[in-house]
């Protein structure tokens, strides 16, 4: 007997068995710097490698570099915070994404004084793009076990 | 012959045609403010017209007007960060959904010092809804090339 | 006639179904903290209560208690913000997994001054996992119709 194929039908299958057949994408990462007082100042422009895990699904994230390597094409949101405490320098955080600059974070504790410092951007990204943050020249973060320094990621949605 | 047609499946198979024909709606928008210098303080309350796009996905948001659209009945995270550098006045930033006024963002940099306000709040949206920011009378906002300044909205899912 | 059973596709199906006949899990929460005026400060750890509702999806968030209490395995986000007007003391909220910090926010605001404090992490959370926001002995918060402190959660995804 005869079956009417119906492309449409039969590229809708196609699409529902891609969807499950790949797993959806679960990336995420959050970070604090792992650092115990002042990070910097330094001579150089330096990234800032964030160490101390709290979660990193998918892996994206290298605690070694301090680099997120985008896995997929997405749109991606980031979050930094950065802090100073008795600083002798102004506090800095600057977000890149491959050699572009983003977003630059700039304050400063007066002495004896508390700074936080923080921003947000979604981003989209193609498979192999790089986000990371760098410290410039002459400035300085503090943190200590309470994890004022932190670097977010996730991806909010594959493209 | 027979095929007995149960009508529990007949539904689940319309909801995944539903699901796959209709593309899962990506909403995200993320802009700087494109101000340099001072913006205000102004006479009226004025609506921040962020222009500086980072993204713009489902262009719910209009740099034109400043105001984000929901395209969709659904729940939405917002983030909005304000910096004063040298201002002679306070800075603000107020989110409205319609017109109700869901927070306030309220600083003072002292003389030749730089300040951060920012806050993020989620939100159940019906289609058509407007959220946006506005700078209240007698206050300013700074912005430069390091984009302090940020407007952050996504769909975190349908309703 | 002969029906070849291929095993890879009925579990391919059975994972379609089974996806569509479990509703996917819809988790975020927004409050602010309702306070009027000062909270605190307090003889004894507080966990601070957020009373004002933006949003409660999945009402995993007790605006009695203060706790949230993840409804399923998964990634979520979170973000706090506090916020010091004319305080006496100094500002703080400490955010917690079950009996584990995961950061603190500290900070000072000056004789007649604001100050803002804020920070967000992504964790993974078992089933039961408690998250919730202390104020620690001899610090304060201020808020009034502004909502200045505020506590967001939301379900990244389930894993």
């Amino acid at each position: 007997y005869y079956v009417v194929v119906n492309t449409v039908f039969v590229k809708l299958l196609n699409k529902i068995f891609f969807f499950f057949l790949t797993d959806t994408p679960k990336v995420a990462f959050s970070f604090g710097s792992g650092v115990s007082g002042n990070l910097g100042p330094f001579d150089v422009e330096t990234i800032v490698v964030f160490r101390k895990e709290f979660i990193n699904i998918g892996n994206a994230y290298s605690p070694i570099t301090g680099v997120f390597t985008a896995p997929l094409r997405g749109v991606y949101f980031f979050r930094v915070n950065v802090f100073g405490f008795k600083s002798t320098s102004w506090i800095a955080g600057d977000l890149f994404k491959n050699q572009e600059n983003i977003f630059n974070l700039s304050d400063y504790p007066e002495e004896g004084r508390n700074e936080y410092a923080s921003n947000g951007v979604s981003l989209l990204l193609e498979k192999g793009d790089l986000v990371y943050v760098k410290l410039i020249v002459g400035r300085q973060i503090f943190d200590n076990i309470d994890n004022h320094c932190t670097f977010n990621g996730f991806l909010l949605f594959p493209m």
